[in-house]
Order: C-alpha cells, then sequence, then structure tokens
C-alpha cells in the first residue's frame, strides 16, 4: 500500500513536471504567435513634439489612429518611460508631424533623446508656433490638444482633439512596414 | 450727421459681412485640409467580431493600434452609431481578424449590416469559439478582452487585452491605402 501510494507520488510528480513543461511550451508559442501577429497591424511614423517649462521633446511615435470625425479626435501612445510622456502631460498639447515616404532618415534622428544645437531640433529645423516646436521640413501637421490619458500599460493612450491642420505640400506618407523597422508584439 | 451715422452702419454691416466671410472661407479651407492630413494617417483592414444575447456582429474596422507591451493592449476605435458598438460594450470581448491583402472583398461584405444565413456570416464560414463567432478564411486574430471605453466623439475608443493571438498562415496584411478606400478626415 506504502508502495503504491509512493509510486502514485511519483507518478504524480512525473505529470506535474510533464504539464510544467507542457503550459511552459505553450506559453513560449503563445507570446511567438502573439508577437507575430500583432505586427501585422499596419502603421504610419510621425513625429510628435511638445514643450513644457523650456524643455522641448521630439520623438518618433507609431500607434497612432484617428478616434472621431465630429469632434475630429486622435489617439496616440506614448511611452510611459519617456521625456516626451512627462511634457505631453503636463502642457497638454503637442504637434503630430507626418513625414514623407524618403524621411527614414529624419524619423531615425528622433530616436535618441531631444538635443536644441545651433537652433536645431536633433539636426532639424523649427520654429515656435503657440510655444511649441514645430519642424518645417514635413509635408503636413495636426495641432492637437489632449481631452483625456488612459493610463493602462507601459504605453499611456493620449487622446486629443485636432484643433489645426497644415498640409505644407503634397506626398506619399511614410508606412512603418517599408522602413523594415517594427514596434509592436 | 445723421447721414455720417448711417453711412457708418452700412460700412459696419459691409465690414462685419467680409469679416464673416473671410472667417467662413478659413473654416472651409481648415476642413479641406484637416481631411486631407488626416487621410495621410496609415492604416490596416480588419474585422472585428463578437456576440451578445444570441445576438451576432461582424464589422469592417480600420482605426486600430497597439497600445501596450506588457501588458499586450491595443485599441479599436467602434462608430457609436452601430450594432457593433452596443454589442462589444454588452459582451466586453471581441475577435480582431487580421486580413490579407487579397482579402478585400471579405472586407466590403462586413460593411453591411451582419446576417446569419446558410450557417455563414455575410456568406464567409465562422465557428464559435468561447461563444464569439470566429472566421475561418483568416491569416491570423486576435482574442481581446475590453478594459475600458473612451466614450468622446462618434466612434468610442475600445481599450483591450489581447488574451491569445493565433496565426493560420503566412501572408502580408491588407492595408488600407491599397484597397483605395479611404476613412478618416
Amino acid at each position: 500500500m506504502n508502495e503504491i501510494i509512493f509510486q502514485g507520488r511519483k507518478l504524480k510528480s512525473k505529470f506535474s513536471n510533464l504539464i510544467k513543461v507542457k503550459k511552459y511550451a505553450e506559453k513560449i508559442m503563445n507570446e511567438k504567435s502573439r508577437k507575430q501577429s500583432l505586427r501585422m497591424l499596419s502603421y504610419g511614423v510621425y513625429v510628435l513634439s511638445s514643450m513644457s517649462e523650456g524643455t522641448y521633446c521630439v520623438s518618433t511615435v507609431t500607434w497612432v489612429s484617428q478616434a472621431s470625425f465630429e469632434p475630429p479626435l486622435i489617439s496616440v501612445c506614448i511611452k510611459r518611460e519617456s521625456a516626451s510622456y512627462e511634457i505631453v502631460k503636463k502642457r497638454g498639447e503637442y504637434f503630430l508631424h507626418i513625414l514623407g515616404e524618403n524621411q527614414q532618415d529624419m524619423a531615425s534622428s528622433f530616436f535618441k533623446p531631444t538635443v536644441l544645437e545651433h537652433g536645431k531640433l536633433n539636426g532639424h529645423e523649427f520654429r515656435l508656433y503657440n510655444e511649441l516646436p514645430l519642424l518645417k521640413e514635413v509635408p503636413a501637421y495636426l495641432q492637437c490638444k489632449v481631452v483625456e490619458i488612459l493610463e493602462n500599460g507601459d504605453h499611456p493612450l493620449f487622446l486629443a482633439e485636432v484643433v489645426d491642420a497644415v498640409i505644407n505640400y503634397d506626398c506619399k506618407p511614410l508606412e512603418l512596414r517599408k522602413t523594415n523597422w517594427s514596434y509592436g508584439g
């Protein structure tokens, strides 16, 4: 009887190891297919800018979508661990610059922290408009006022009203998939 | 004196008309550039499905974005005046199907109200999974649980956790710009 119980225990313990291995394998598989399927979502590449208390932030963002026609709203998700998150939250306003298909280099220059040098932001000309830094080279931009923030997750979602929009010149917009970068998963 | 005042009034009235015309022209211009620039944002084309109290909803959506890596969150904006808005809000769960680049016809079939006929939804095969309708032909899908709803504007934003994700087969995803449809402005 003891031996059966003993064997029973051993068997149980082996089973539980097998279940652990199976669960671990499933987890890895799920994470892989989650990453792969989330990377099938389509995005553009944009540059967001703002300023608060004399500090500029300019950063490349991709998780952007319109969220309403009337009033015109857009959502932008901003990495919590970033200067942009702090500054846009304080200021409640930003510009979203739309890039042209030939402006991938410009997008990559704003992966780095924002530096003001020789009157340029990370090497790019700008002017102040409504005390916000506005990049000069872009085909179009939206001026946005934050109306709600969802603090969930690692990229809080800023819902903002589009209060103005300007087209500088016609061009095809830069798409994330064409850059061979990915942001998602 | 009366005449001057009279003339003065006329002049003022002319001025105010001119200002009205100018403001109207500016409004039209702003709306035009707002529409044009918002249409420069990039989107995929997806099919959202849910079910509540025996009623199915399956509809094509484009305003979708990831919103967090950890936990994995996505945002989907759903037209307020739609069956999907009511059903997803009641149910708190949905599938987001990712379409392949050759599935534009499938997307257009879900512009219409959802009809269950001969065991198909708007002509497409499905099965119930977790009491939610899951389309069979798609390359990938995400199973999502709603965590927050922002009710602003005409397309409330549903923030949801991706609880499962499945890849059925490899393919290039359908992008809105390639369909020559537009949804935004």
